[in-house]
């Protein structure tokens, strides 16, 4: 590709919020040659992978693993637990929000949505209140996304939880963890969330290609009265051949290969070192896109997310120009701004594989391409991202 | 994996229909470190693997890749041109035509299953016949399995379209080629096919995790009308995103780098000289499996599919237990009879990137095998295929 | 490669006495990012092929590993332990033998060279006697290759001991294992040997790239003595390194990560099973060119190779005007016939990774490419393989 | 490796000058499955690398390639041209250049070494005094050192040429460009070389395990009367057999795969944007370190180098437990301070396939470490080298 134009040397820095970076270590494993899914020794790298994913959910319960990217996990949490003309409740913290509760729409789900400047997270109050204003128990479902990948803040789903347990309301709790899981601290069992939704592609250091539910057995009742017709996405077929390691239909075995591997890559660094590590290059994005004088889109420290940084551009420029600027001259790729703030903000991927160093490579890629590209700022972002992150180093023994 | 087992040395032996044995090239391919999907490369990668497709469907219509394996596809098929309650007319080839039968029914489609023994192709005068006795046009759809993995029967789609058109039936015509595109000759305009559906793992020689329709300009209008809820398998998105190289959702970008490498060697061999491979290597097995005094499953020459061979044990004989004993003491994989056939046969897989030396050695992994297991059978078919392959190699000019 | 000539389907057989089909496993380790050859990681990494390495040999002593192929090796010995115009014994096994008696030559070495027909191994008892007759003990070394890569003959490295000890002789005991270390047994220690030679590319299953360097005691304090001038084959620098697992000068970092893995593999697999594997791998294909009515160039069982067999083409038959056949028609590397016997035999390697079913592949590649060739033989060699190879299967327990 | 420290996360920065880091499609074309050296594909890709290696060189003259690391290739040149007790004239650029002059003498040759405080190139001056004061020719070569890795030094090797024309001195003139070739631009045949020594590792982004000399025909007429001992080195073997594209004994096979994917990058790059991308690179490293407050090694500007830094540590701090402590906190790996600047200096490499943001972030694990290890110096090196980054990117069109 590009083959015109001469080679660039060295690394493309891949910063947008997920596919994020994939290690050398996963690469090599998806790159085995491929197995009979149903001989013997599938069966044994079916059932680690399903038992490492409930290690990442952290629940004990059921886990479904789809050869298909994250947009299907969606669906299947929808199509297995709902019937049509079903409502749910749904939080429009941003783009890809709206986008599952478009999906919904299509499925013949009737949505009630609780708007938002996507400047912040889910607001559990709102929440609670739309629940104790259904007295008829008409909502099936409260569905939320943990992190916006779109704007860069993080919904607080113990809150959530709250919240409807608060209202003594019996929906489900939904939860897209796509951009979120094994970035930031998750917990499916103790937040009491029924379905999670989540993707190959971001913590987890893979290519995107497979999706994933986590199911509680409030969901798999409600499975066995949902009407939606399913086939693709059925649950019951997964659960009962993944008891031992195995699949209904064909799996995309070289992925599972390189889950296998990334999911031991996770445990050899710790959970919480991860979660650790990710909450300190995004403090030090955010201390950089400060000391530019710029705004982070997230306004609310509380819902600052540890996976990307939004950065809104002042008024005048054209968000997308300062990506094309960067790309070019840096060879870096940035997120785009979505929907409502198209051409207003770009977004600062800092997850899955990366260190200290990367960041600031690609901190500085940002705050030179902003002089590039004639961006309004104050230099000294990398010089603040630095000076927190070598006071936060850990230091030799 | 089996790590208590000493290591077991050499290739395996991956004979079963699919996966089929993936080249090095596409692996490497795969392994490489994944792109924006929104960046001006990806875009060029897509226009590349879509125009690609285009190439081995033999269409010049709308082609759409999912982020999934094959079992999407069929769902696609359905969920984008039938509305709940439709008719579809389908044929009972085997194993794999009997869960696209049962899929629809999830999917609340009323299918008329002709029967069969699993023996032959789809019987085109039996479906013309079904479709003259429709003379209310209630049938929306023909679907039909170009290839039934299960068997080893290859069905007459230019016979099926011929069928329809001789009865003045409107009804789409739907194909399944997930086990046929790219190893038989395949021609989705020319045989007037409404819907193709085709995996990667096959003659794609990819691992598992894509899938494809080739869509008619008739079924694009059915799309418009047709009622079944869908959203992560709508064409309309697909094709408008492809129409720059894109995906409305994030695609399987690493699969994508394979499929590209892999139609580039399709092209490089050429594609009529895969087919005669393919039909050579068929052959050869077809005459092992005689000499040794076994049945093919498939009666009819007719219908013997250059993809696999059935092989019937004689009675008495677990057909898994040889399996068994082949896997334990050559370290090959056969294909297990699926469903009616269970136990009963086995499959030989010879697909993909594969070449006369390989399938002498899978030949001589079976004739051994029947040996060790005291499966009733002469010697000799090992050396029927060797008599046939000499003959037919190509000498040097 | 080969660009204009359509692309060859499936995978190549390399049945060339080495380089030998390098594992996956091998292959993706030597494509890891190259690190420090002077950081704390690599150290681990150098301990641990060195220690592995002894375990390989079967010795206690040093062994040194060059970033070079296998003639460096040969060099390595001589250049340590000898002083320009040193006599040293050599025994012509065949090509091999030749080309290090050449290099001796070169390096200002007198040799010795007990004369062979290329159809057997050393002559233990001509060694003894030479050695006999130099009572004045002029000859500081006995050179001897223990598996004839151009002839098929295995040598008796323990015969060869005893021959050296019988005679009260103080030369050292030189052996090239080249193309036995890891296929056929080999005892550094136990059979006395001073200096044992390897390369990575057979037994080892590696790519070319790597030699090495067992050493005894004895032959290091020769080296102290000896003065032909040498920089980079010296040894003591590289032991000194070595102690801690490094290098004195750039070593061949990616070649050791897949040494490692290499390494690890013939242990899980056992050496006793890996040398068991070979014995049977080569009396299958002995039974086959048997079969064929041809001689094996090796006369006597007693020096059968497990690593090669070299198959005598009938008068006026031009061997390599076989192998070429079979190369362009079934895609398979044979070894060409060396120096002496150039055109009048072909060498078919049965070494390395390689198991049952790809060795009857072979086989038949041979089998069907005598009668594309137009060889007098008979058919069945294949089937003698066969029968030979299913009668001594593992059966499953 | 490392099994018992926790994983860290992220890439590697391997900033020591040489090995470089490989290239994903370097990395991904050594991993293809190992060819007959002796078969015709292997022809192609010979003649492909050695013609591939004469534009690298810039020479239409003869080019030998080794498959054994640089220090190798010091010896082929020495052995191959000079006789026992001829004088070879050197020059004391730093720890390289001394090796060489180690290993000239340990091959029986004499040298004269014209010392130096490593902090500059070679002086052509002295090289000329030294030469005219050779009245008698007894010089047999002078050897001089590109570009020194143990410095950041690069010497003239336009102007040591005309000092040995100024001196009318017969001389042959060797050059190690083993840190300089593909990095810093390098004329064989325009200045008049007759050895060139060149390795895989640096500039070639390759692993180490290849090693080159480029041959004048001057050397070559040498080496009919040069009577040092050889065998392995031999040139006239290996350009025979080069002519058709194979090698006398076993090449580096997969090594050479990334060689010819290596060669073809760098001129899809171009090679005048290489050396420029490599200046640009040096300059910011250098401003950063002034910024720092740090001195350079290389006194003179004349002679900075592109490949790498040597930057020097105030008195009473060791420069290597400033590189622990770098290594430790931010997992980067600089280059040591060899012998007489042991623990004085550190090095940067900023060589190979690398990018102003991969710089910036290994600068800033620099500035991050000095701070970490107490090192006197001031903040502002990176903002330095991104400013000068950014004043100099290439702007799109």
């Amino acid at each position: 590709m590009a083959q015109n134009a001469p080679r660039k040397a060295g690394r493309h820095f891949l910063q947008i919020p997920g596919p994020s970076p994939v290690p050398e270590r996963v690469l090599t494993a998806i790159a085995r040659q491929t197995i009979d899914h149903r001989g013997p020794d599938f069966g044994k790298l079916g059932l680690s992978v399903l038992d490492g994913m409930r290690s990442i959910f952290k629940t004990k319960g059921a886990v479904v693993i789809y050869p298909a990217s994250g947009t299907g996990a969606w669906e299947a949490a929808l199509a297995n637990t709902l019937s049509p003309g079903d409502k749910v409740l749904m939080v429009e913290t941003g783009h890809f929000a709206t986008l599952w509760k478009t999906m919904a729409g299509k499925l013949g789900i009737e949505t009630t949505f609780i708007g938002s400047d996507w400047r912040t997270g889910a607001d559990a109050g709102q929440i609670e209140q739309a629940l104790r204003a259904d007295s008829g128990h008409t909502f099936k479902a409260v569905c939320v996304v943990h992190n916006e990948t779109s704007t860069g803040c993080t919904s607080r789903i113990d809150e959530v939880r709250k919240a409807i347990d608060a209202a003594k309301h019996p929906a489900l709790l939904m939860v897209d963890t796509i951009s979120s899981l094994a970035s930031i601290d998750y917990r499916h069992d103790e937040w009491g969330v029924d379905v999670t939704v989540a993707g190959s592609q971001k913590g987890l250091m893979l290519p995107p290609g497979l999706s994933f539910n986590a199911i509680s057995e409030k969901a798999l009742a409600a499975a066995k009265a949902a009407k939606l017709p399913r086939s693709f996405w059925v649950w019951d077929e997964m659960i009962a051949a993944g008891k031992s390691g195995y699949f209904p239909y064909t799996p995309a075995t070289n992925l599972l290969y390189g889950l296998d591997e990334a999911i031991k890559m996770l445990h050899e660094e710790g959970l919480d070192n991860v979660f650790a590590r990710h909450d300190r290059l995004a403090e030090a994005t955010r201390r950089a896109v400060t000391a530019w004088g710029l705004d982070i889109l997230c306004k609310d420290p509380k819902y600052y997310s540890s996976v990307l940084t939004g950065v809104v551009m002042p008024d005048g420029v054209d968000a997308d120009a300062v990506r094309a600027t960067i790309l070019d001259a840096f060879d870096m790729s940035l997120g785009t701004g979505l929907s409502k703030v198209s051409k207003k903000i770009f977004r600062i991927g800092h997850l899955g594989d990366i260190n200290d160093l990367t960041l600031v490579g690609a901190l500085a890629g940002v705050e030179m391409g902003l002089g590039l590209a004639n961006v309004p700022h104050s230099k000294g972002g990398v010089q603040a991202a630095m000076d927190y992150l070598a006071a936060s180093a850990k230091k030799a023994a």
